[in-house]
Formats: structure tokens, sequence, C-alpha cells
């Protein structure tokens, strides 16, 4: 055992995966080799049967992936029952933590880990995310849940099922792009929790549960909220300098900038920019768009020029932007984020279980940590 | 970013931590740099305080720790209805795991990340993780709840919730012992795993149930269940040697032997022993007893003698035994194993907290995984 380390385990190699792919200096993601800006451009069902079945779907492939999905989407009574009596003073990402513990008593297949079980499991999971959720707020609201619409894309039904009322074009392809985007990130803390947890041989339903978890957390993807509240807070585009200054005074973090891998812009900010751009001309309202450019435009000037660690926006930032104009409340972001990264945590937990080896590391044991 | 990676980062420090020393060259685990041997004969009331507050308390201090926990004991109404509308077809796990996020709804405490709030957190899941497992145990088996009893250790107290009698005093040392032999063993899976929920600054309940999950695994805390049932199969004495020849000859595991970490005799294992042969006199029926140490016996000679990696009992194989004596149902074992672990999992969550690095390391793309 070596006696040095690198904490948080920053730039150690924990494992070989075939999935994502993320050159941090010149900002480029590929799922399996495909990079991410035309990814962006198919459907969630496409992206997420290639995430986990390792290849591009056929026509016919697509279709019957795609049908399932469809099928899959309701939750029971007894599963809305469970939402309801959770319906406290919680948010989204405890509603479906609970929820989704809770549906896998009742799957037949709960402790089967064959790789057959596990794909059915997974595919229930990543049809019932955006019921659970959007269920979730319409119930936190007092409002009654609204049945999936099988006609509708993954991401315009969540939209209609969130919302009541279906979509326009542009929200459904945003809510595609956006889930694509969300949909895998290498071994990012809820994607590697979930790993270590299948390697112990656990079920996928506990994996997927640990990924929860950690997603929930303000340094992964509970930061898209709080780009939300950032921009509330600001208001308008005169307040921009004062504010960023603020941050830069007082060495607070700017929220929805900086990353552990991403030494350059994040391609998937790219893409989120260009919707927040075109949903900004749809809704004839350019508000949160001006005040987040205006955000880079500074955060440029101080963090990146004649800067030897340049600090540049990243997945929350203009993701953070689309879900305002979305209307999606800032407390559901996180599990709008989860929504589309549970086809990258079936794809990763079917990976680990073909070629396993327990995720076991060395703690150095130190007094003064007494 | 290196090339090269311990898969199962095997070897690899994460992290520093003052909580558990191992040696496994040695044989030797400390919590805190106490002896393991010596803190098995103390309350685990006592070894709680001390893995989480950093010292051994003193007797006021011990006194208000324990009757905080005693009073936390009981669960709402409103637990318990949850937890039987669980009860379909699962184990004690899937039932804990589900409780607890229910639980984490009602807690005021529960997005307060400050140490006090997180002390108050874990305080309430130490004291009702017993209460959980012993009730929905009884639920399962069609039996009435048995309100906990505050004139009891933790460890009598749950084998009184469980059986609906008082037990006996060497019984109510035994679980004692049990729990302080489960409550920390440094990075394990389930640990290891609750601690990068931590480091994303997700909420503490997020982190146990993280735990769980990947407690449950069978490379993990599931071993312990298929140690009772490999006994359960071999019956008698004389099958021994040629069940185990039978392992030896397939390549098979031979459940309860061998360790990641450990290269020679688990230090807990000792203990665990000692207490199996202890209750097996009480009852008065060697068995179960005779039949595990002509199994070590055999494996010695197969596995150890001669041998360049030898392999040893670990922890799971006498604890195994000793539930068996206990008349805890083999598929109860890995909920036993959590209530001990629990007091590990708070100190390392706190100790996470308190000196925080997100834990996310990397992954090596290789296009032979597609």
């Amino acid at each position: 055992m070596e006696d040095k380390f690198a904490k948080g385990l920053e730039n150690v190699i924990a494992l070989e995966s075939g999935i994502s792919f993320i050159d941090g200096e010149k900002g480029i993601l590929e799922y399996r080799g495909f990079d991410i800006a035309e990814l962006s451009k198919l459907s969630y069902d496409q992206v997420s049967y290639m995430l986990i079945m390792g290849k591009m779907p056929g026509e016919e492939e697509l279709e019957e992936f795609s049908d399932n999905l469809k099928e899959l989407r309701k939750i029971t009574d007894s599963a809305f029952k469970v939402m309801r009596f959770c319906n406290y003073n919680i948010e989204a990402m405890d509603a479906l933590r609970t929820t989704i513990s809770y549906m896998s008593h009742c799957d037949p297949d709960l402790n089967d880990n064959s790789p057959e079980a596990n794909l059915r499991k997974g595919m229930k999971m990543i049809a019932r995310f955006p019921t659970v959720v959007a269920s979730f707020s319409r119930v936190k609201n007092g409002l009654e849940e609204i049945e999936p619409d099988p006609e509708l894309s993954h991401g315009a039904n969540f939209l209609y099922m969130l919302r009541g009322k279906r979509p326009t074009d542009l929200e459904s392809r945003i809510l595609e792009t956006d889930f694509i985007l969300s949909a895998d990130h290498e071994l990012n803390p809820s994607t590697f929790t979930a790993r270590t947890i299948t390697s112990t041989l656990s079920d996928i339903h506990s994996s997927v549960i640990g990924g929860l978890c950690a997603l929930k957390g303000p340094l992964h993807g509970g930061a898209r909220m709080e780009v939300m509240e950032m921009v509330d807070e600001i208001g308008t585009v005169d307040e921009v300098e004062a504010f960023v200054m603020g941050k830069v005074q007082n060495h607070e973090k700017l929220m929805g900038f900086g990353h552990r891998v991403y030494k350059t812009y994040d391609p998937r900010a790219k893409v989120y920019k260009k919707l927040a751009k075109q949903i900004a001309e749809e809704r004839n309202d350019m508000l949160w768009f001006d005040i987040a450019e205006r955000i880079e435009t500074i955060a440029y000037r101080e963090f990146v020029q004649n800067k030897d660690k340049p600090i540049y926006p990243n997945v929350d930032f203009y993701s953070g932007i689309v879900y305002k104009y979305l209307d999606i409340p800032p407390k559901l972001a996180t599990a709008v984020f989860a929504i589309g990264r549970i086809s990258g945590w079936i794809a990763h937990c079917l990976e680990q279980y073909s070629d396993n080896r327990l995720i076991r590391p060395r703690a150095k044991f130190i007094r003064s940590k007494l």
C-alpha cells in the first residue's frame, strides 16, 4: 500500500469503462464514441438504448425499446399511496428515493441479478422516474396526478404530466436534449456510488437509490437549483456586475462555474446555451438569458483572462436558465436531472456486473483526525 | 492522470481517517487506537459514543448518551404503517432502506447538515435501526410488534423486541459484543459509499441509506447469511470433509473465508469464535460449533498450510454460528449487521463533512468494453 494519496480520488483511475469518454482539456464528451453535440439531436430513447445496449439501435429495435418504455410509464396505486403518504415537508429527490425503494418491493425480479432481469428492472425505472417526479410535484401543489400519454416522447410526456397540458415542439425537443445531456458523465459521484454498490453484488434498485442519494448533494446534482436561485436573486442585467464582483472579492463560489474534470468550456454547456437562447426567443423574454450571458462575460474577464486556472461555465449554468424558461421549479431541478441520469446509471451497473471486482479502497490512519 | 489503475481500488488510499486502523498482515483492528478485543468487553453505547465523538465517554457523558438513545428507540405509527405496507416478498434490508428513507421525511433536521443536526439525526438512526429490524421481522411472521424496553441495553433490547421475551445475560452480552465488532471497519464498501455520498454534501440519511444499499450485497454484509445456510446444508460434522473438499475441487468459494485486507486470522473472528463456544455450551448443543471448527480445521489444511496466499476465517464465519445459536433467522443476518455498523457510518460521515473534498475518481475509457 502506497502512502501517498489524492484527496477526493482526484485524477485517480478507479476502473475501465466503455461508456463515457471525457477530454477535460479539449472539452470533449462522448457516449460510446459519439460526440455529445451530435447525440443531443437524437431522441432520449435512442441514446438510452445506445448507452445501455452498447450500440445504436436499428429502426425496429428502437421502436420496440421505445414502446416498452411507454408501456412501463404508469406507476401502481400503491406507489401513489406511498408518495402521498410521503408528502411532508420534503422535496422531489427525497420522494423519488423513497418511492423507488418502495417500488422495488413489488418487483418480482427484486433479487434476480441476471442481465435480463437487470435490464427489465432498469427499463422500469427509466420509464417511471418522470411519472414519480411529475406526480410528486403535482401532489405537493395540491393538484391531481396526470396519467402518462403514450403518444408523447419521454421528454414531452414529462412536461405534460407536470403541467397538465401538452408542451410546444421546442419545449419537447429541449427536454429530450436535456435528458440526453444529463444521461451520463463517466465516474461522477452518483455513478461511482451506483457502481460501488453494484460491486457488492447488491440489487440494481439499491444501486440506483445510492445514485439518487449522491445526486441530491449540492456539490453534485443540487447545483442547478442554486444557479436558478442565483439568477432570481440578481434579477436584472444591471445588477450582474456588482453581484459577481461581490463573489470574487469575498472569494465565494460562483454557482454554475468550474468543474473537477473540465479545464475549458463544458461541451454540454455549449448546447444548453443554444437551447436557452431558443426558448428565450420563443417566450419573447430575454431577461434570464441576458442575465446569464452577462454573468458569463464578467466571469470570463475575472476567471479566465490572465488566469493560471481558468474557470468556465459548467453544465448547471445554462441548464438552470433553460429550466427557468420551462417553468420547472428550482426545487425540482435535481430530480429532473435524475430522470436523464438514470440511463447512465443502468448502463454503468450492467457494465460493473459483467466484469465485477469489489470496490474497496483503503484509508490512511492518522491520529490527528481523532 | 496516470494510465495504470488497481481494479476495485485494491490497496489504493482514498482518504485519511482517524477512526479505524487495520493491519492486515498482523491481524490488528483498532477503533480510534483501542484494540477490538478490549473494546468488545464494553457496552455498545460506549463504543458508539467513542467512535462518533472521538473519545471515550466519562461516566456522566455515557449515561446521558445512553439515556438519549433509549428515549429515541420508539418509531412513529406512520413509520410502522409504511413498514406494514412494505411487507411484500421482501427481506429486512429492503424494509430497513425504505423505512429509514421514509423516516427522514419526518425529521425536522432533514436538510440541516450542521454537526449538531447530523449528530441528532445519527443518534435517532442508531436508536431506531433495532426497532425497525425487529418490528419488520415480527410483522413478516404475523406477530405484533413489541415496544422497546428502556431498562435493557441496546443488544438485549433488540433480542427482546425480536423474540418477545427477555434474553439471558450471556445472550445480551453477545449481542452487545456483536454490535461492537460490526461497528466499523475502515473503508469497507458500505462506509466508502456513505462517505462518497456525504462528499456531495447530501444529507446524512442519504449517506446511511447508501450504506444500507451496499451492505446488502452478498460480497459484503450478505455473506453472513450464506455461512448460516452453509452450516445448515452440511448438517453433521461427518459431512464437513466431503463438503469442503467439493468446494476445493470445484474451485468454489468457501463462505466465511478470505478477506481483501486480512492476510491472517481476522481479529473479529477470534472474538466471535469464543462467543460461539460460550453460547453453544449455554445451550448445551455443540453441533453447529463443532461443524464450524471442523470446517476451520480442513480449511486450514487446504488453504493455509504450504500456501502462498493463505485464506483464513473472516468475520462472517463464527458470527454466523453465533447467530444460529441466538435463533436469528439467516435472512435477518445482514440487517443485524447493519444495526452494529450504523455507528461507524455516522462517525465516518461526520469526519467526511468536517474536512470535505468531493470523491470523484476517473474511468479509463476503453473501446473493447463497448
